[in-house]
């Protein structure tokens, strides 16, 4: 039997571009379907392009493909459920900020910018028909000592890709996550001002 | 006489989505031109469907167009030579992360979502037809002050937004900057493990 999956397309008060109104992040990957080297390289592309203050890209990537031991050991760092549904992901990209420069110097936008370079990277993905789910539950130390980080190097968050999934393939708690409607605050909400 | 820009186009190993190999930050905004409502709204409503760390959504917006005093108060509180350019744009936006839930749980990810954030913001404006130049050279207490805002509330970078203006109407030494080829790190700078 197939769960019918109420739209995920995002509610807006006048349309967005198709790729954002249309993003969400998934549990549900796909377990045996690859994703294609060129689509991985156009995800890694966009996040190089993002924006960052004074240039300084303040971003790096650790890329493990499914069925690697690097991919195995993301899985091992990420913290409760994530770890349930997060090793069917074809990649986990680990979200490092790099947050002072060579000199010591603290880049004060480090996470702000890293946070632009992954959402360059997840709108690219989506629009080459991949889903990204990204993960703030890591083990951040020991992402750091597994793969020996420097200590400029902090690891923020992970991201999964892949094809999407049936929500069938979850356990019962993360599918009715899986298929709940999606959520925002008002915009007014977010509004302090508007002059 | 015209300055020949040269192409504005990010260089990429293989294709990435239009609106992204061609957005750029410029500092000459066409100081005669209004947004429209449905554009400034349009790139709001991209800012609010952005993803964050369990959906807590901790980004806020001060929006000013050009001709408010709310306007010349963001321009006031910028750093050095951003207030040369920056009071051309047509609206400037105070982009706020929320640092602290209300019973004081600090937000781990509070900046790196507000990046993520306008980043959805940016990219669509530009694709509506619009240029976005996001500023960290700003007076973040001198903000919190002229908006009376609250503890939790930290200004982090300011967005100016416009259209695009002519590189000749910046002083020499930005209208250089302006015409100056785009450059980023090699991806495999980026990437500290590929597995």
């Amino acid at each position: 039997m197939t769960i019918a999956t109420p739209s995920r397309r995002a509610e807006t008060s006048t349309p967005i571009s198709e790729v954002m109104a249309n993003r969400w992040s998934p549990r549900s990957f796909d377990p045996t379907v690859e994703v294609s080297e060129s689509t991985i390289t156009a995800a890694l592309e966009a996040a190089r392009w993002a924006p960052s203050a004074s240039n300084t890209q303040p971003w790096r990537f650790i890329v493990a493909r499914r069925g690697t031991p690097e991919h195995a050991t993301i899985v091992e760092n990420l913290m409760g459920f994530n770890q349930v549904w997060a090793e069917t992901a074809a990649v986990l990209i680990v979200n490092i900020a790099v947050t002072k420069t060579e000199d010591g110097t603290p880049l004060r936008w480090a996470e702000y910018d890293l946070g632009q370079a992954v959402s360059h990277l997840s709108l690219q993905a989506h629009r080459d028909g991949l889903h990204v789910h990204q993960m703030g539950g890591i083990l951040a130390d020991g992402l750091s000592a597994a793969f020996g980080l420097s200590d400029e190097l902090e690891p923020v968050s992970v991201t999964a890709l892949g094809v999407l999934g049936a929500p069938e393939n979850l356990p019962e708690k993360l599918r009715l996550r899986e298929i709940a409607p999606r959520e925002r605050k008002p915009l007014d909400e977010l509004l302090i001002v508007t002059a």
